[in-house]
């Protein structure tokens, strides 16, 4: 259990009017307590108040990593059926029900919510989110050292594929190797997302998955990828040249690159995160081509690849000294080639530190 | 679109009493459309009707995905607040508020429900997994094919990491190792979970994350992994002895072997579930270790580490022929060592075929 941490929400649910905090597995559970679990057929929720200890419904075969914790457990057996009652007893237990408790919509189920609307029938469930991000969202010095080793692994970890990357090797085949890269380097076993490899047409889909297409000359070849060390994470892209490649190809990496540069330069305490997007949207844009920039440019990082706070053009939430995120503006010329360079910066008292350090210069690989 | 498996989904919807099906990313999705995503806070949802062809709510940056496909798409841009209204639209164009929408509680969390709920406030969600799951359960020949794949690549990545390990290396260590191996095997680089590699009192918490802990004789040792090949899972699990071990820890894997062995031949079409979890239980409980076997003895594969059929005492259904699940018995005793032997078994036309064949005897490794 990390007190602070726990004195910290009972803080903010006063000042939200919120009785309670419902939490399933996930990043914000691990936050709070240290606890981790996987999503998977057996819920498991954690219900935090103002004035009692954390309690937790979760199946026995799980009770050993609560043992000794301050709190207060509710273990249920291997029949879903029965679930309903531990929830129920649980939820009684707090007097829960009628009263407001929060929860993350991105992270609960209808599993869990079903499970404890059946304990609290006629408790409002507001949404929550903003009150668990807003403890996370400034690293302390040991998240910011977690997520600079977590750079690292990665930068090195790439570094030592690029003189792997063959033409005729599959996307597939280079993101298995770059894993492998990663765990020797020491990333966590659980990546924080699986690599982004796309070639060609591929790269012009920002969200790709690597497939079985071949690296051909004349190729752009997006990586985009991350390692995780001590729990926090990485998110970084870069491009590359397979041998030669269209003049277009390389006009768009130079203004990626200039509009990774400016996004990197906007942020500093004060500034709202809308003007880290406007900053590189408005280098695309200059150049032509902002139709072909279709999605935002950065999202905050930590303990998930996503997470507050969002660089949107319109977000104007300032920022603070502590906040993580990623700049990675990016150009895609549909059914052509794609470009993305993507960064990860940490805001400190006077401005955008960026954690990484690697070429962003369009290379040549596969020759 | 795998339009049998389409037009299967609308046969059930019908005799289910269900007007749709709201799915959102996730492998019931891959299963009807070959549409993968992320979860991520961008909400992506598929609608599946009797009478149309489906309609999809995704991120404008994610269509080059559905692009040819037979799908109506609602696509959103980057400012959640006009997500609603996308939602609104696409459920509003199906006519389906007032309708009964079918769910999958475990795969769909409040992000997207309260999105749909918002297009159709009077409309029920009952759960729908029984729906999709029968579907699902029922592999076909290429499906087992993938799966006997994924086993084979598992195993091979086991016996290699075997001689990797050392008296002193960390769970974590082996874990990353043999992630390696995985993929240079042939896994896809995501991978159907994070290995458990616990040792020691470790081993027994059956479900332990890979720790920092050093691998020590004495030690028993809980590897419990698998790799995904063309989308299909395996998942398997053995125990070795690091070095000489207590008399009671070889004891208590030879009663496991026995139930798994147990388990494994209780398979077969029309025999219930229950009675594969009997076998192995029995053979447990007869040796006096019961209370120490504190899960159900296995689940279904396919897409997913855990889907349906269970082994659960309380499971009347059926065995079909096409049906794979784990079987995996374990004995743990606490704050001491663990036990647990897992392989995967699909039913044929008489029995159950084990599609794992690594060698269970205790095995000493590490010296």
């Amino acid at each position: 259990m990390i007190s602070s941490r726990l004195s910290k929400l009972s803080e903010s649910l006063r000042t939200s009017g919120l009785e309670a905090l419902a939490l399933n597995a996930g990043p914000s559970l691990v936050y709070l307590t240290g606890l981790h679990f996987h999503l998977s057929e057996r819920p498991v929720v954690a219900l935090f108040t103002t004035d009692h200890e954390p309690v937790i419904i979760l199946p026995e075969l799980e009770m050993l990593k609560v043992s000794g914790m301050p709190v207060k457990a509710f273990p249920y057996g291997e029949n879903p059926a029965d679930w309903d009652g531990f929830f129920q007893q649980a939820v009684t237990f707090l007097k829960l029900d009628r009263k407001r408790i929060g929860v993350e919509p991105r992270q609960m189920r209808l599993l869990e919510f079903r499970h404890i609307k059946f304990g609290a029938p006629k408790a409002d469930f507001p949404d929550a989110s903003g009150v668990v991000s807003n403890l996370r969202v400034r690293k302390d010095a040991d998240e910011v050292a977690a997520m600079r080793k977590a750079v690292k692994v990665a930068q090195s970890a790439l570094e030592a594929s690029i003189p792997l990357i063959q033409v005729g090797m599959t996307e597939k085949e280079l993101a298995s190797e770059l894993v492998v890269q990663l765990l020797r380097g020491g990333s966590q076993s659980e990546m924080p997302f699986a690599p982004i490899v796309s070639g060609g047409p591929n790269s012009a889909n920002p969200h790709a998955s690597p497939s079985d297409r071949k690296i051909q000359p004349g190729d752009l070849l997006v990586v985009d990828w991350g390692a995780a060390v001590d729990g926090y994470i990485s998110d970084l892209t870069r491009t590359f040249a397979v041998g030669q490649v269209e003049a277009e190809y390389r006009k768009i990496h130079q203004i990626v690159l200039e509009a990774n540069e400016a996004g990197r330069a906007a942020g500093k305490p004060g500034t709202p995160c809308a003007a880290v997007d406007k900053a590189s949207r408005e280098v695309i844009e200059k150049a032509g081509y902002g139709v072909y920039f279709t999605h935002r440019t950065g999202h905050g990082i930590g303990m998930e690849g996503h997470e507050e706070p969002y660089m949107r053009s319109d977000n104007m939430e300032l920022l603070e000294p502590g906040m993580a995120y990623t700049v990675e503006p990016g150009i895609y010329l549909p059914e052509r080639n794609g470009v993305r360079i993507e960064d990860n910066v940490v805001i400190t008292g006077t401005e955008a530190e960026c954690l990484s350090d690697m070429p962003r210069e369009l290379r040549v690989v596969g020759s």
